[in-house]
């Protein structure tokens, strides 16, 4: 299997794109001609992988809204990713964290199992509860540090002493994924709602991916994530929108909306970071 | 559907018991000839509940278990949920967290298409990530506090300052929990591997329910838990055991071993909190 980092570079590079979609499915948000049909939902997400998949570095489920479907939902994940492009990365957003034992388990599940190049964990249960995550060394492993949600200020920033060392709970997680990071495989999960944190966290990890969420309906702020997130070569981050790429049409041309608001995004975030980007191109 | 709390008290006062018998299906672990039928999980997981759901107050399936395995995993979840007594509570260890919107699909997830009595969450996320499963007011949610494992220490005992109060962090967690708990249905979670952190966490939270992981294989102090844990009414404590119960034997006496080992739980932990403890009745 590719190395997840070298995938993901390729993808970054081949589309000129720091855009991470989330295929997020929600029955009550799909067009209603596509819900109509019994595989709906691995026919709505090979409709937006259809529509973008030149445009993306980068495909992430969140596990979430497919539980919440049963059955059907795992089975219409697993014929998901059945269709999704082999050269872009997968990363399956499910914040698991359990001990080493269930970790293992969950690891497994995402990794075997259902075969992602990358997934989130939250790190409340410290290492052991990551472990069996970096033990895949060809996957990432994005480890919650400062999260896009309001609630992210309940502990995230208390203020703590390690080492007599005072810093927001979130700089310790920082700096232990750094100290987890042996084998190049782990990312960071970093709000774009959260001011602040982006310089913090790269004075941490310079190098190290970071998963961005919060941009679009959440408010978060892409020049900011993009200027202070962005690495020494202009990359390192993944800007996640899902509900306003995937549902930015519930007509008949979801497809096309889909591709204008990747596009949109795509081309906003190569002007902030200054990169080369590509035209306009139509649907294929 | 009949309040968590009021069903655990229940089972609790009904079978004497505090045990909370985890259905961890392992498949190198189930005994072999079981693992033959390919209805094997629920098959072992109504073997195991046919021989002890006389002796316990709560059965807690980990979902890492089933989702390492598939398909077949969520299916056999399905089919074991479904075979559960209706009076004893179902408790699905799912360690959830994630923003609002998803959270409120996890919810959804486990409350009203699995059915659970109750969950597990993860609280670095934040209030907003707990709230839409406290709106499930006859439902228990039990926030990971202080965990068993031993990355417990890499964040839960990190000392932070709020309102001019330094304590660990799981200290401040349990007083979170403590204000959300509006609606009678919060519980938390610590392992008996804490010495001291029953203590604190009572005097903070003296009347939630405890689930307590860490007896058994991870050498947890079961004494010391059930003196400092109990509430004033010796009860409160919701105590965890799946290896050493489940696999108590992987021979044809799997059934008997396991009933055999769920009464010795039971009645020394009756003895360690005085109760008046059952005798010992043999297979239905």
């Amino acid at each position: 299997m590719t190395r997840f980092v070298d995938k993901l570079a390729a993808a970054v590079q081949r589309n000129a794109s720091l855009v991470c979609v989330g295929l997020d499915v929600e029955a009550a948000r799909v067009p209603p001609r596509v819900r109509e049909r019994p595989d709906w939902i691995a026919h709505f997400n090979a409709g937006i992988v259809e529509a973008t998949a030149d445009l993306v570095c980068c495909y992430k489920p969140n596990l979430g809204f497919y539980e919440a479907l049963g059955s059907a939902g795992w089975d219409g994940l697993r014929q998901t990713l059945a269709i999704l492009p082999a050269d872009v990365p997968v990363l399956l957003d499910a914040k698991r964290g359990d001990i080493g034992s269930t970790a293992q388990a969950y690891a497994r599940a995402l990794f075997d199992d259902l075969g992602a190049d990358a997934a989130t964990v939250n790190p409340y249960m410290g290492f052991d509860a990551v472990e069996p995550f970096l033990a895949y060394h060809d996957r990432g492993v994005f480890v919650l540090c400062k999260t896009s949600n309001p609630g992210a200020a309940d502990f995230q920033d208390l203020v703590c002493t390690v080492d007599g060392r005072s810093a927001p709970l979130f700089e310790h997680v920082a700096r232990a994924a750094v100290r987890w990071n042996q084998h190049g495989n782990v990312g960071l999960v970093v709000g774009a709602t959260q001011p602040g944190a982006f310089r913090a966290v790269r004075a941490i990890a310079p190098t190290v991916p970071l998963l961005v969420p919060g941009v679009g309906a959440q408010g978060g702020d892409l020049a900011m994530a993009v200027a202070e997130g962005v690495d020494t070569h202009g990359a390192g981050v993944l800007v996640a929108s899902s509900r306003a790429i995937v549902y930015a049409s519930s007509d008949d041309n979801w497809q096309a909306a889909a591709r204008a608001a990747t596009l949109a995004l795509r081309d906003e975030i190569n002007a902030l970071r200054g990169a080369k980007s590509r035209g306009a191109p139509t649907l294929p």
